[in-house]
């Protein structure tokens, strides 16, 4: 198991329905000694890269993407969700269905913050059915611009946003990739990578 | 002027209705290298404190905190947005008037990630009417941990949420206070600190 594999084991907590709870250390308390060694690791994962710019989207990907950025010293913008229905001409926009809470979320990112030939590596800390970095590599196309990469913290594995992103002939690497976990017992398999 | 008040004015943009627009700088591209100031002169600030905890509220506060956080060797914690209206009873909640989307949000911490004397830094990135800001230090105090200051990064000091916090007694440092901004010609004038 690698540094992160042992940290979900141990502070992890699985919940019916899928649900894998890591707000100990990822997303509500964050680890900043542990985030930072996460973006070391995607430093050293897509460090042979151009990567100009890091692209995330609010919330609990910002703190992520901020210690990336740095890590390969570029700016990193993030995607907001849209709260209002007038939004103007100079958004790239994207519909992002939420597992978590089963509605669909408009995604947008001005168009001043992306643009055409910039080498984009896109952060995020789940993935599962994969509509939001799905929203977010449309949205880097939208710009002309490069999806160099997408870096994901932790992967649920038995859904199928990793297959499908991977299968579309993204460079997609996850620190952690999930296959089974275990209500009952608790017990988390990984997927040997 | 300092670093902070330089880059608003060449960046900033000025709107009707007290509206600075920062986006291209703080909260929708973030400069990584502008926020790494910043969180070194929170930690020249505050360094002389016991602080062992960084609190922010979501979305654009995080990436400041992540960065504070790291200045002083200490994990974050960031509020969330309550999404529904079932809160168990394991979380701090307040309310929140939010000034730019003229509704009342629901901000809650988990009991888990707040302890009884816990020393709290308290960041954002804005500072208007307090209420944010209001909001955390009642949830901290809640806990029975400390409120060892606030480091907000721009204060609208035409609006009475610095004042009110001041004289609450709070040690409140805001590398930016803005004392009028006219959306006409785009001219912010800075309070002399």
């Amino acid at each position: 198991m690698n540094f992160l594999e042992e940290r979900i084991v141990t502070d992890g907590v699985v919940k019916a329905g899928n649900v894998l709870k890591v707000d100990s250390f990822l997303n509500h308390k964050m680890d900043i000694a542990l985030m930072e060694r996460i973006a070391k690791e995607f430093k050293r994962r897509f460090g042979h890269k151009p990567i100009d710019k890091v692209l995330t989207i609010e919330a609990s990907g910002i703190g992520i993407a901020v210690l990336v950025a740095r890590e390969f010293g570029v700016d990193m913008v993030f995607a907001k969700k849209a709260k209002s229905v007038n939004l103007d001409g100079d958004m790239y926009v994207a519909e992002v269905e939420s597992y978590t809470h089963k509605k669909t979320n408009r995604v947008i990112v001005s168009k001043k913050y992306l643009s055409e030939g910039d080498h984009v590596l896109i952060v995020d800390d789940f993935l599962a059915n994969g509509c939001a970095l799905q929203g977010l590599i449309s949205i880097v196309e939208s710009a002309d611009a490069i999806v160099e990469g997408c870096g994901i913290v932790i992967e649920k594995g038995f859904q199928e946003g990793g297959h499908r992103i991977r299968n579309l002939g993204y460079h997609l690497e996850s620190l952690a990739i999930i296959d089974a976990m275990d209500p009952e017992t608790g017990a988390i398999t990984f997927r040997q990578q």
